[in-house]
């Protein structure tokens, strides 16, 4: 089934040993152990033991590991969803995150980790490069199954940097606040995917379209990805906030959206179904955008009542999406979304850049207290208004798109290159092509043994 | 497959919007941050941000985001050892789980968490309606197959009501301890789920009796649940425990009964079974009754080896159980109890309950040294003798039972009215009634069509 | 299937109890709480609430419940790679583990643990409990499929013994670092295992090779296995060293080599396949070599840049040897090791090792700053040389492999005796043996009454 023209045999490890080589080249040069990890930094004037607590490692590390969670099972497991697709799914998806989160470790240091010339590592700076994987991995979900491995490393190659440009843009020039990262991961993710598989759009698809669907088990595999990201997602968002009362409302917001957005992703499923089923695609994906949607506002005042509005909208839209909107997609506007990546982070993302801006522009010392500049830093300036900041709120999310739409362009010409060993039309969705693929089971074997009804037939006559 | 008797398309949409909006207009009205989420209530008086490790978060997130993990694919993944009903088992649990702990957030508050006027949410809030969450679920255990995702909304209705009236009865009112939830939640929660499964008593079940039992990769996936059930029942049972000693000591108790109970159930597996082969049913439940008989006494003084005993006994009852006593409840009591819930919760929860009765009235200060009022808190009032305390145990057994089978059997009265489009006997534990079902794998499509014998003599005849 | 001669009637039922009974009676008389899980030593001259945070609990809770998770999820699902012997990974490897932390928590005590009398408990003792647990578990994919639980138990209570004397000598009487077990779990695990298997030979095993491989599904969930373990790794090697910034650059050094071990696994898997094609036996394995080989000097100043480099190696030797070693291992030295542990544990095992003591000896009070007593306890007695230090983790590695080769040449011998009911060679790799196994799906059932060949040709002749 592999003929040399899809072969990894000398692409991906030329091409997996040099990224490695590069990466531990650019570590050894210009990555440090930050102060909580350094033992002469940590130790230093040290008089008891008593104050280990306060290493950023026990306020992070459960969140860390959540986040990590979602990265490797949530998203790999959530788009085994295809039938002849598992391996690539839960495979790719390992590759291209441990190439990403060296990558992003990198280019997020050099823009907002740099000390004397050195990028300080940490549990945060791995939270974040965990984050900037996690924008890849969504664009992953856009051409799954469509691309090679090779194609997949390369698109992450630009796609880390340009998040981190983006990331540096919103964050430290126009001070934005996106802790669970509405704009930053979820909005920019989904657009710079659908803009590369735009590019990258197959007029002939539908001869892959018999394995472009799922199985009854392949089903349940994404399942264990959906409740993953369902659970975690309160990690996800309050991972970076401040310590203390931020990173605890935080979860306490997203849990709320997300069950409120579970009601309404069961109630849409069955309403736009003929006969009232639900449909296992809006489950595992729609239940989640509620997630997504108080990636910004979370950490803000946007209490319970607040988060469970915005949940419920963020599942309904994504339904909608799924039914609607997403057939309408591929066929005028020719992007082949295979896992509706622009209804479960794309229009939700953009709902919670909106959320967070309103809810930024509401935002008064009366409400906040003495914690207000601890989720809005520049409070400290004592130049601080709630409308600008709205204002740059909602400019953040422009940059985001623009950034997203450009980088999936120029990226998705670059994948374009007949190079890379990338699936034909006829083998798209297949695990075939890229990996050894055992056989059925002893029992099933047998079963090819039978006679078909042709032969019955032949036998007969 | 689907008729209009049985159809989710109006009745499942109008059920959860209307809910959600209820819950949404009910939390804006009542529910506020407390002190620990709240940033001008945390931050009052700030001077410097040395004690943020004091927010309960850093003490009780992670326990939570344990227990989250055994709520949605501990529950959901052990009941889809069912061959045909795994959307449905992980899909169903996800629904009224959502709904649950919303609808529990308000019915605990009101019960025991108003603050002039307004219901106070935090980290320990969201473990309580996680816990409520878990009665509700396995309740649905017992009905499982059975019932309509319309049913099982209204059943969680009632019953997340109730368990905040037993939970005050026996927490605030007879001043019990149950940090684990043997009564609370475990007996709760079975005899509840076994009184609305004797009510609705399908005396024609046989005719799904086909689709009633596991296939291989079913039992696989359900193993899944079971195996996180298990790790995280230490998290679970000390996840609202006292801060330092009781936590520490509750998740070690469990640790140890559940090791114990593990060894007894593959001994009593093996041992019931007439050629000495294990039975993936005792496996998958009875390993973890040793979790739920340590979830009243497993704060005290317990010690490891009094757990380990405990522990040994709930798995031995557990799957003797199951071999002898389910069978009986089903052609004698009419009750037909999906998975068992009475051998894994029922019993065992019983169990945990008279332990803690018995470990609490041999509590001494000699003991517990200055421990003792932080375990048994009314200790303060001077007035303390273990005797009347290991008592007052003893009664909040009684009332709980009697509130669960009370209303379990009104609540089962009430979705036995013919409006909810439950399935029917032919359709028990079938997925296809309320879900889109996709076909079998490419590979397997072709099997049917094979030639059956009869078509073969036809053709040869 | 099960013949007296395998029957588990009597066996396991009789071993189980009686181990337990042991075990109960023994934690009766010796196991007592520590310091920080006692009402009574906890809250000695307790003044105010303020510092529970420091309870051992909140410092390694979170660690203990990711390598809880590797021991049973990780361990467990990593062998369901077997078509048909998905059951007993899990099944047997939970068994086992629930008996070998009970047995660890009495070996490692009466080793290092006693106090006047006692063996202190609590979450650290839990930890060490679980590693010992993952020695076991390591043996066991060696023997995979070709034992009884019966043999499975015997070998886990020598095994746990050695274990506990082997770790004694390490760490208290020559002192070694090794945090993360890269001697005292991973290569102590893996040539006990592999001495074990090479004893227990089967010449004929080839009667049930068409069983010892995977199918599309076992695959899959394998790989829920594997990614556990990777995700949870860095845990897994800070669990027990220092608070801190010990703990924190452990996780992070295990990050790193785990991410650049990925890349090389997946570099060499395409490069040794003819057409290119990835290999699942090395993704599910060797990606996890990185966490192996960084097990002892992961919490040194190994720095990212060294971690990648080690994980690099470890992918690279841990792929190399799945192709190239293992089958001369089983033709030439007759060592049949299901797993393939010897390239996942054993190799990079002494990697790590070698790594270990290189740089230990490489250690300066000028890197490490007042950090240095706390990475190598030893400092503290002024008379501590780099030189020396590296010395004796040398000579714990030899130490480690002469005890794990010794201890599983006799612990194989003993398994041999004929009285535990192991498989007959042509039922190795079927759970049918000891498990009660569920027919396949109503639809694949009506398959096996579909004609076969033959039939038709009867029928047609």
């Amino acid at each position: 089934m592999a003929d040399s023209s899809t072969s990894m045999r000398l692409r991906l490890p030329l091409l997996c040993i040099i990224l490695e080589v590069i990466l531990i080249i650019l570590f050894g040069a210009l990555v440090e152990y930050d102060h909580d990890t350094h033992p002469k930094e940590w130790n230093k004037n040290r008089t008891s033991s008593t104050n280990d607590y306060k290493n950023e490692f026990y306020y992070r590390y459960p969140s860390f590991q959540d986040v990590h969670v979602m990265i490797f099972v949530g998203f790999g497991f959530l788009m085994t969803f295809l039938q002849r697709y598992g391996f690539s799914s839960v495979g790719f998806n390992f590759l291209i995150a441990a190439f990403s989160l060296q990558w992003a470790t990198l280019m997020q240091g050099f823009f907002h980790g740099m000390h004397e010339g050195k990028i300080h590592v940490g549990v945060e700076s791995m939270i974040n490069a965990d984050f900037c994987t996690g924008a890849v991995l969504i664009s992953f979900g856009a051409v799954l199954g469509k691309t090679s491995p090779v194609q997949l490393l390369v698109m992450a190659i630009f796609e880390v940097t340009l998040f981190a440009v983006n990331e540096f843009i919103l964050l430290s020039i126009l001070g934005a606040n996106d802790a669970g990262g509405s704009m930053t991961i979820h909005t920019f993710g989904a657009y710079f995917g659908l803009m590369v598989t735009r590019v990258l759009y197959r007029p002939n698809l539908s001869k892959s379209q018999h394995r472009n669907s799922s199985v009854y088990h392949s089903d349940l595999f994404a399942m264990i990805g959906t409740i993953y990201l369902w659970m975690f997602w309160p990690s996800f968002n309050s991972a970076i906030t401040h310590h203390g009362d931020p990173q605890h409302r935080t979860a306490m917001n997203t849990y709320y959206s997300l069950a409120a957005c579970t009601l309404s992703t069961f109630a849409f499923s069955a309403l736009v179904n003929p006969e009232g089923k639900l449909d296992m695609v809006h489950i595992q994906n729609a239940a989640l955008a509620g997630g997504v949607a108080v990636g910004t506002a979370g950490e803000m005042m946007l209490t319970p009542f607040g988060s469970m509005i915005v949940g419920f909208l963020a599942g309904t839209i994504s339904v909608l999406g799924y039914k609607y909107l997403t057939p309408v997609l591929e066929s005028k506007l020719k992007i082949q979304d295979t896992c509706g990546i622009h209804n479960l982070h794309g229009m939700p993302g953009i709902l919670g850049a909106v959320v967070g801006a309103v809810t930024a522009a509401l935002a008064s010392p009366e409400v906040y207290g003495e914690g207000l500049q601890r989720v809005f830093g520049e409070v400290e300036t004592g130049q601080w208004k709630p409308e600008s900041k709205g204002g740059f709120q909602a400019i953040s999310l422009a940059v985001t798109l623009g950034m997203a739409l450009f980088g999936g362009l120029v990226t998705g010409f670059i994948l374009k290159l007949p190079i890379y060993g990338a699936p034909p039309d006829t083998h798209c969705f297949e695990d075939g092509l890229y990996w050894e693929v055992p056989g059925e089971e002893e029992g099933h074997n047998e079963l090819h043994e039978v006679a078909t009804p042709n032969e019955v037939e032949k036998l007969s006559s």
